[in-house]
């Protein structure tokens, strides 16, 4: 039977349950993170929570926990749930608190860690490359949302929806200016002139951990990396693409629309994919 | 013990428990409808009811009870709950159903209904009206979520605290185009030269139910009433102001930022106060 954590406590997942009041649950007033563990150990578990601490600060949200504490409890769900190849999800809310606008700092938070068996994606992905559309939704890069993580997912939800309709496997997200912010999952960065370029966070993005992790990497692989503006016409102008996620790591991107790219995993994705898995390797 | 409405079922508040798995909670994947019961009835629930059809048809989303079969829900939870003035919350989400992106029809859906007697708005402040702001956040007129009561409520609770915090009761959000959407958790009116506007769902909000009894109860008054765009700097031209929604009916708005209006509530607003709770006597 699967463990998780819930404030506090290791319990069989069957036998926690949460209050129908859970503001989280109610006006979605919550964040989360997707963290991969490598033979049970979280990559970059530090950047994670400071990210989560950083947005709770802005949300008057408050993490009842110590990052020791989130560490042991994420090793010991792996153990106990077997999978030191995981996916873990931490959700933290206002908990089962007043009804009602006000943003109070929450007694009692509710926070959960999830630990479960990471269901890799298919290595024939990563060969041949994902399918992107452009997606009809936009992104506000107003939005004092779109830099968070926050369980205000229902954007992203259906920008996915319509790609998969598509018979695709990614949305990229334009802002009001139409300029591209991230695909609805992960982050995106192009490949022009031997150059990366990926946006920064002001085009309304949540900037990625594991997209930190590429733009370190680049600096390492003496390959310039630009964070600016992308106009959408750019995209398609690009030699190579790939997109970024804490969990699916470095996935190139073989058509965007019906725009093939001349070869997936390009040459300098290529070289990308294999420093973050040795990254990897030196960290986990 | 309160009662409340989980899945069919009747039960104590208490031990009415969701998974830690519900994509309400994870993704905010669901959506709500507040509504308001005078003496047990529920006001327009009929317009309630299809408003949440309408919306789960966009979002994939299934209502697993008839009409009849929640409008008897809400009967016996203000009956056991003994509160014949209420507050009645519908929220649907997509349950626990997989992760990942997809929207399927879930299977099994979350639907849970609360009943609470209705803490009313203070006597006060319908009186001498409320104060608001204009937000400094923006909603996207574009936004596939906009028109819709989705449990994604952040933006709004991000707006109405800012309004807080600067000791006022409300916060006008306005689109990417300067025009006036809505009060972060009602709808917007203003009165020039004996004419009633409203902005229109295309500006990026939420056609409130109290929205619509009010525009019908204009023709029944000889008030002209538009629905149409509204700048900005046109709020703050207005003779009157008030806002709308299910649960405080009709509010006078004594000022906008700086802005006092002349009288609070107007003349024209002071018609629609009690043509409103005149509808609500003849209808619940």
């Amino acid at each position: 039977m699967a463990c998780l954590y819930l404030n506090g406590v290791i319990a069989e997942e069957s036998a926690a349950r949460l209050s129908t009041e859970d503001r989280g649950l109610l006006m979605g007033d919550g964040l989360f993170e997707s963290i991969r563990a490598y033979g049970g150990r979280p990559f970059r578990l530090g950047a994670h929570l400071a990210r989560l601490r950083a947005s709770a600060e802005v949300f008057r949200l408050r993490v009842p926990a110590s990052d020791e504490e989130i560490a042991s409890a994420i090793g010991e769900l792996t153990r106990r749930n077997e999978c030191p190849e995981a996916y873990v999800r931490l959700t933290l809310t206002r908990g089962a608190a007043a009804r009602g606008a006000r943003l109070d700092v929450p007694r009692e938070p509710t926070f959960v860690i999830h630990a479960r068996p990471l269901t890799p994606y298919p290595e024939e992905q990563y060969r041949r490359g994902a399918r992107l559309i452009v997606s009809r939704y936009r992104q506000s890069s107003a939005s004092p949302l779109a830099r968070h993580k926050t369980c205000n997912y229902l954007l992203y939800l259906l920008a996915r929806q319509e790609a998969l309709e598509g018979g695709a496997n990614g949305a990229v997200l334009l802002n009001e200016l139409g300029q591209a912010t991230e695909e609805a999952f992960s982050n995106l960065f192009i490949v022009r002139a031997g150059r990366l370029a990926t946006p920064p966070p002001h085009c309304g993005l949540l900037p990625g951990i594991a997209r930190a992790a590429v733009i370190e990497l680049a600096a390492t692989l003496d390959l310039p990396c630009d964070e600016r503006p992308i106009p959408a016409g750019e995209l398609f102008e690009a030699e190579e693409m790939f997109t970024t996620n804490s969990l699916m790591e470095v996935m190139p991107v073989k058509a965007l629309d019906k725009r093939p790219f001349a070869v997936a995993p390009g040459p300098v994705t290529a070289r990308v994919m294999q420093a973050y898995r040795e990254l990897v390797g030196t960290e986990c």
